[in-house]
């Protein structure tokens, strides 16, 4: 039997996004057909479409924008003294959603990884040094995932910005809230224990 | 901080479909505007409008098609005398893929459900029972999911259809294939007894 090509083709491109397998392309695909509304279904398409048209990365601090400099780069609000260097533009998103950090971002792009064969010349190091000369930065927080090589990432960007002197961090690690001890895997318990201050 | 409108354009759209919380609406519209190629979101997008425009029931069966009949309906190999009475296209496609059932479908889209304010009326019955009278059926498989909704349209089905004096059967419950006793839950336990055969 032959599928209707429109079918295949949904299944298809559902099936390229991370994380979706085969199955629940099928259910996706199949949503859209039978119960989306067809204005939602248009809308979806220009969003496609317009997000590959209308956005590309902040020349300053990478992060996705539809305005160079990007809206926080640009926010005279903010602090410019402090930066925060992240992996990736979603990691923006959602320490934003914190509305309490009001310093500026640097996106990488991505973690060092020698497996994958990502090397400092893949991510945004160069332009983050670049900046480094042209504004007046006081502390810069590394905000990368606590994995193996979210800290390789770190330990290798807090040895290449020492001569700089700027104050270098990153941030904290422990439990997270709402995770009882005996729940917690050990090296979480080591750097929770580490990392322990005073009451 | 006011984040481009292509963003939340896209998060809003994902968030839309079914399953898709938002942080994983997120997380695919940043794969789409950061790693996802240009040209297959274009493929992605006209997919989901093609979906929207080539596509209708099969004026016969009710299964998505781009033709009318649909291919299933039109394949003049099929066993005219057999009928699977399924609840959505997406089971047409689950029953295919075994390339064991030669018989064609009713797709009734959807089964009663009192509680969603689902009736008969709602579902393809009408249609159904006309099909009955201009084909020669001589077997209706009632191919409905094992739920209590679906057992009841089941039932609904098998009394509504009796006066046809069609043979009417049900497809099999039981353990599913690698399933260990210890695991199957009660109600799959007593239909497995009850459907024992012999050996």
């Amino acid at each position: 039997m032959q599928y209707p090509k429109a079918i295949t083709k949904l299944i298809e491109s559902f099936s390229k996004l991370p994380g979706i397998g085969h199955k629940t392309a099928e259910r996706l695909a199949f949503y859209v057909i039978s119960d989306m509304k067809d204005e939602d279904a248009t809308k979806f398409a220009r969003a496609l479409v317009d997000s590959k048209r209308e956005l590309f990365e902040c020349s300053k601090c990478a992060f996705i924008t539809d305005s160079n400099p990007c809206n926080i780069c640009a926010d005279e609000q903010r602090d410019t003294s402090i930066l925060a260097v992240v992996e990736s533009s979603k990691d923006v998103l959602s320490l934003e959603k914190m509305q309490s950090f009001r310093g500026r971002y640097h996106v990488l792009g991505g973690v060092l990884s020698p497996l994958d064969g990502i090397g400092p010349e893949d991510l945004g190091i160069s332009p983050l040094i670049e900046r480094l000369k042209n504004e007046e930065i006081e502390e810069i927080i590394l905000a990368l995932s606590a994995t193996l090589e979210g800290d390789a990432t770190s330990q290798y960007l807090a040895r290449l910005l020492k001569e700089t002197g700027i104050r270098i961090t990153r941030i904290a690690r422990g439990l997270e809230m709402g995770r009882s001890i005996d729940y917690a895997d050990e090296v979480t318990l080591i750097r929770a224990l580490e990392g322990r201050v005073e009451l």
